[in-house]
């Protein structure tokens, strides 16, 4: 056999799994804020932050948008506008396209999450130099261009 | 108002949500190469992985590492069980406990996607400098550790 193709799949040195550990990880973090305050669990707080910060994006682009998935989303969805959250509208008359927008008390949830969420930001990256940090960033935004640039046709 | 209070949560500069992008994004990537050739799902590749990875986990322990969402993650066991690619075992009397192990053909499906992952990380990683990759290791793993110490009681 070739010795190259014989390297084995050590998953916990892979990249790909190692980011999900963390991302994984670091969501739970954040999810002990918005739990505890208000019963969130990780679709509902993330699709109320991409509300939040992107209005009047449909509900299937909100969807896509929260990376989790899709199920999970529309279970989210439909408990938040039930709770009063968010706002569903119709943005044409044969119901096909909804637009969907933080409610008066979606906000107050928002408001209230988003300084504990980024305080929570602060501690996590405690620690770590600021060269650290920037190279973080970099290789995120490298990473993600290079997996679209694989990705695309 | 305090100002510090006062900064807004940009989502596409938050670090969890980079990351859940990024983590999601990779992991289509490498779903392109087991989806064409085997037809299966994240969930249901990370459950092969992971029971490849570590034979003999309980159900309830491979969901867990598959950081994934639990719904998502039951639906793919049980489908990877009907196609026999996963054989289930109970490990005692009263059925509470069962053990995942790879079948012969979940072995094979294994064995033949693991290369290709390791490709794709290995083409993913391209253009970045080796003292980058190794800065990225470092990162991960002590946001993993600050992460886990911020969130043990």
């Amino acid at each position: 056999m070739d010795e190259k193709n014989d390297k084995p799949l050590i998953l916990e040195d892979f990249l790909p799994y190692r980011l999900a550990i963390l991302s994984h990880t670091v969501s739970s973090l954040i999810a002990r804020v918005y739990d505890k305050r208000f019963g969130l669990t990780i679709p509902e707080w993330r699709v109320i932050a991409i509300v939040g910060r992107f209005p009047g994006l449909s509900a299937v682009e909100v969807a896509e948008r929260t990376m989790l998935d899709k199920v999970a989303v529309s279970r989210a969805v439909t408990k938040l506008i039930k709770a009063g959250r968010i706002d569903r509208e119709f943005a044409d008359a044969d119901r096909r396209r909804s637009i969907l927008t933080l409610s008066e008390d979606g906000r107050k949830v928002h408001d209230e999450v988003a300084p504990l969420a980024l305080a929570m930001e602060e501690d996590l990256l405690h620690g770590l130099a600021d060269e650290e940090i920037a190279t973080l960033n970099t290789v995120i935004e490298r990473l993600l261009v290079r997996a679209r640039l694989i990705s695309s046709p």
